[in-house]
C-alpha cells in the first residue's frame, strides 16, 4: 500500500499530496471526503451523496471509503466547486447552476429555464453529447463531472398571493436556484440566490416574498407552506435539473482503474435512485400538503410566454458573447428540439391518457 | 483461487457445481454466461447485456467476466427463465412478460396495458415496493431479478391499414409482446407472440396483419416500414416496459459481496443507459421513418377506452384467481394512481408547454 495514497483524516496538505501520488493498486485503501451543497436534513438531496458513498464502499469491499459532509462542515454550501478544484476535498455534490456567477455555462449541465426534462437530460448526458461537452468545460478547472441525481420537473414555488397575470410578478422578491433568476428579472421579478437551509427564515421574516426549492417532498420538510400557501406549477426554470458529482481530476487519476469504474457506476446508481425517490415521495407528499392548506395554481399563459421569450433572447445573447456557452448550448438546443418532437407522440399521449382516466 | 469457483468454458455440469461452491474471494476469477432474448442485431436491446458485462469487468479489474449470447446460441429466445432457474446459465436478460404463459404475474414487473410509464416503473422498483415484491415472486424459481433497461413508451405497431375505429381491430392478427395479447383479444384482435428476429418475415409473408416491436430506432433496423406503413401511437400496452437481468440465486450467493454489489450497480448503469439510448436515437429515427413513407396515426379514443375497460376487467379477474398477481398488482395499482395524480401537475404541464412552442 502506497503511504501517499491513504488520505485518512488528512488535512489540506495531505489531500494535495494525493494529487501527485502514483496510481494506487486495487487493494489499496482510499479515504476521500465529499462536501455537499445540500442540508443534511434532506434525505433526498443530501442522501444521494450517502447512497453514492455506500455503493462505492460495498463494491470495493470497504477499501474505498468516502465520508460525506454538509454545508459549513468543511466548506460553505456554494463553495464546492472551488474546494474540489483546489483539492481541499476530493469530491463534491452540487447543483451546478449555483455557479452561474462564475460562468452561466455551468447552468446548462444542470437546468436552464425551458430546458430538457429529466429523461431528456439523462439521455443527452449518457447517449448524446452532453457529458462529453460538459467534461471539456470542467477540465479547465481540474474537475471531472458525473451525473448524480435529478429531481424531475420542479414546482413553481410558494407565493404569498396567487399570480394571476404577468403584472403580478412585478417587484416580487423570489428565491430561486441561481441562473433562473436572470429570466425572472427580465419579466419584472427580483431574484435571490439563498442556500436551502436559509430559505424558511428569509420567507418568514419577509426578506423575500416567495421562494422555490424543489417539490412537495422536500418543500414539506422545509415547512414553506406554513408561511406562503400558494403553490405554483410548473417550475418552468427547472424541467429536470441534474445534480453532479464533481471529482478533482488529479485525485481521480490517482485511483486504480477499478475504482474509477466503481465511482462512475455508483454515481449512476445514485442518479437513478434519486429520481425514483422523488417520483415515489412527491406523490404522497402532495396529498399531505393539500390537506394542510396548500393551494395549487398554474402559472398563467402570459407568464409562461413572457418567460419563454426572455429565456430564448438571453440564450442568444449568451451565445454571442460566451464561446463556451455557445458550443454547449447549440448541441443542447438541437437535442431539445428533436426530443420534444419525439416525446410529443407516444410518451405524451400515453401519459395524458393515463392522467385522464379513473385509476 | 478456489478451483470450483472458476467456470471458464464450463458445461452444464461445471455450472451446476458452482452453485454449491463456497463464496469465492474478491481476487477470484469468475466466468459467467448470459443468454439474451433479443437479437444481436439490436444495439439497444442486445447491447444492454454487453454494457452490463463490460461494466462488471471494468469494476472487477477483469476478474469477473460475463460472456453474452444471443437467442439460439445456448438456449432459445424464450428459454431464458428456464435456463437461469436450472443453472444452465448463471444469468440472462429478457422482457419478463414473454413468460406470461407460466404466470401472468411475470408481466407486472415488465409491462401491462395501461401500466406505469418508464420513470414510474423505475420509481416503483427502486423506492416503492416493486423490487421487494417481484423478488419474492422470483425467489420461488431460484432467480434474483435486477431492473436492467427500459424502452420508454412504445409505439403502437405497424399496420397495413389505418385503424379508424374499434371495428377495424376485429380479426387483425397482431404480433405483440406476450401478455398484452390478452387485452387485444378481448377487443376483437388475434394475438401472436413471436420473437423479435422472426417478425419481419411473418409480416412480409402475411402470416400476421400487423406487428409491434418497440419504437422508431429498433423498428427501423428491423425494416417493418417496408411491409406495413401505418405507424400507430401510443402503444398503450407498453407505457414503460422494464427489462430484467435474471441471476441464478445459487450462482449469486456464491459470489463475494463485492461482486454482488458490482452486479447490482452495473445493472443500474445499463438500465439508465438503455433508456437514454432510446430517448436520443428514437428522436432521430422517427424523422427518417417519416421521410421513408411511414404514416403516423393515433389510436382512436374508442380503441383506447375499450382496451382500458377490458384491461381493468382482466386485472380484477386475475386478482380473484391468482394470489401472487393480487399481492403485487394491488401495490402497483396504488402507486400508479398516486403517481399519475402527481405527474399531472408539474411534469405534464411542463412537457406539454415545451411540446407546444417552436424550439
Amino acid at each position: 500500500m502506497d503511504r501517499r495514497s491513504v488520505i485518512k483524516n488528512a488535512g489540506i496538505a495531505g489531500v494535495l499530496a494525493t494529487g501527485l501520488a502514483p496510481a494506487v493498486h486495487a487493494q489499496a485503501n482510499v479515504r476521500w471526503r465529499l462536501t455537499s451543497s445540500f442540508p443534511k436534513s434532506l434525505d433526498t438531496l443530501y442522501g444521494v451523496s450517502e447512497v453514492f458513498a455506500k455503493k462505492v464502499s460495498e463494491m470495493s469491499g470497504g477499501k474505498c471509503q468516502i465520508t460525506t459532509h454538509g454545508p459549513g462542515e468543511l466548506v460553505p454550501a456554494f463553495g464546492t466547486v472551488d474546494a474540489t478544484k483546489a483539492g481541499t476535498v476530493e469530491c463534491s455534490h452540487t447543483a451546478p447552476y449555483y455557479y452561474f456567477g462564475k460562468d452561466p455555462t455551468f447552468a446548462i449541465g444542470c437546468a436552464i429555464p425551458f430546458g430538457l426534462n429529466s429523461r431528456q437530460m439523462t439521455a443527452w448526458m449518457y447517449d448524446g453529447n452532453g457529458l462529453k461537452l460538459t467534461r471539456e468545460f470542467y477540465a479547465g478547472m481540474d474537475i471531472i463531472n458525473f451525473p448524480c441525481g435529478n429531481t424531475g420537473a420542479q414546482m413553481g414555488g410558494w407565493w404569498r398571493k396567487e399570480i394571476k397575470s404577468l403584472a403580478d410578478i412585478k417587484g416580487q422578491k423570489f428565491r430561486t436556484g441561481g441562473f433562473s433568476g436572470k429570466v425572472l428579472e427580465r419579466i419584472g421579478g427580483i431574484a435571490a440566490n439563498i442556500p436551502g437551509g436559509e430559505i424558511y427564515q428569509a420567507l418568514e421574516k419577509g426578506t423575500i416574498d416567495a421562494a422555490e426549492w424543489v417539490g412537495p417532498y422536500d418543500d414539506e420538510k422545509l415547512g414553506f407552506y406554513k408561511v406562503a400557501s400558494y403553490y405554483a406549477y410548473p417550475g418552468f426554470w427547472e424541467g429536470g435539473p441534474q445534480l453532479d458529482l464533481h471529482v478533482n481530476t488529479k485525485a481521480f487519476a490517482a485511483l486504480p482503474k477499478e475504482y474509477q469504474a466503481i465511482i462512475e457506476a455508483a454515481a449512476a446508481f445514485a442518479h437513478t435512485n434519486m429520481q425514483a425517490q422523488y417520483d415515489v415521495r412527491n406523490a404522497a407528499a402532495l396529498k399531505r400538503l393539500v390537506a394542510n392548506g396548500a393551494k395549487l395554481f398554474r402559472f398563467p399563459k402570459d407568464v409562461m410566454d413572457a418567460a419563454f421569450k426572455e429565456a430564448m433572447a438571453l440564450y442568444s445573447e449568451l451565445s454571442a458573447s460566451n464561446p463556451a456557452w455557445k458550443k454547449i448550448y447549440e448541441d443542447y438546443a438541437n437535442y431539445r428540439r428533436d426530443a420534444n418532437l419525439w416525446f410529443r407522440f407516444t410518451e405524451a399521449t400515453f401519459d395524458n391518457y393515463m392522467q385522464s382516466v379513473k385509476l
